[in-house]
């Protein structure tokens, strides 16, 4: 038996509808563990007032997206409200490699997508308490016109339908509540014993 | 969509060698989460000094104990160094009824029995670094002869094989870590999605 406590690293993916506070929980975890690699997404959307490449996506064109597509270069990939966006696969191999954990934030259809590539990978959907409660925080953002928090929260709902297939569930009543479950969870699943036996 | 953040009670239990730490982590665990319901074993063994019945063990007579098994009784059951332990089948029902998480401390063969009756038991391994350290708390506890500590140090070797079945392993180096790992492990449980889902 290794005489390490930890069984191996992990990968995790956190899903939520807009406004269920994945971002706060990502920059939390991003704090708290800093020894997660975080996965950051490739899209082909114009970067908004504050982004910042490298840090909350890598900026690319739409034809070099394309092109990764072509090469299978991506995990997962969609286009969401046209624009295209992906996780390189090598965000998760590299991170694995070092002997790291990484955190990925996905929508439910990229999370079910790397479930399908790697079946350990852990999934956690994060959401407000309600519909409403979510229209709330969305505008309160106030980057968005109404067009758009009606069409994401047209998806928040079709999204809520499908996390039975997630293997956590956090309900993001209070942030720190929050945090302190999924802490819990970063923290469990590194004692797991994993089929096939890393120990 | 139920609005609480717990996808209900669970059945967790803690198995390890004798000195693995397994009876501090209990007591720690009792303290920090009162709503987990501990079950108390059932045994036909004398009570030690500072043994209390209810609290240590439920004691019984032998013969109270053979009825018991002859009317099915106990969801675990075995004979360990000539004395009958077990855990009345009730004293999982009943948490659960009450919508409590219930906590059982036994040996990896009732560890299994359980897992077979409820397969949504969480299993969860503490293990001292080594054998030789065992071997130390063992000594360091000083209520046992040596035959009986060799005896432990055979049964204790035995059990370390059998890990792989488990879903968790808490290395017990130093108790405040493997206290922070336990509490992790029910907490995340809390916010499991169960498979047939119970939101």
């Amino acid at each position: 038996m290794k005489t390490t406590k930890h069984t191996g690293p992990g990968i995790f993916v956190l899903s939520s509808p807009s406004g269920g506070g994945k971002t706060t929980l990502v920059k939390f975890m991003k704090k708290k563990f800093p020894d997660i690699i975080y996965s950051v997404s490739t899209t082909s959307r114009k970067p908004r007032p504050g982004d910042k490449n490298g840090r909350d996506y890598n900026f690319i064109t739409p034809a070099a997206f394309r092109k990764g597509i072509k090469e299978n270069k991506f995990v997962e990939w969609a286009t969401v409200h046209g624009n295209y966006y992906g996780t390189p696969e090598l965000n998760i191999k590299n991170a694995l490699k070092k002997g790291r954990s990484v955190l990925l934030d996905l929508d439910v259809k990229g999370a079910m997508q790397v479930k399908k590539l790697f079946p350990e990978a852990v999934l956690i959907f994060i959401t407000a308490p309600g519909i409403q409660e979510l229209r709330r925080r969305i505008i309160s953002r106030g980057q968005d016109d109404m067009e758009t928090i009606r069409r994401r929260l047209k998806n928040a709902r079709e999204e809520l339908r499908k996390i039975k297939c997630f293997d956590f569930l956090i309900m993001n009543e209070d942030i720190r509540d929050a945090q302190k479950y999924m802490a819990a969870i970063y923290k469990a699943e590194l004692c797991r014993i994993k089929n096939g036996g890393r120990i």
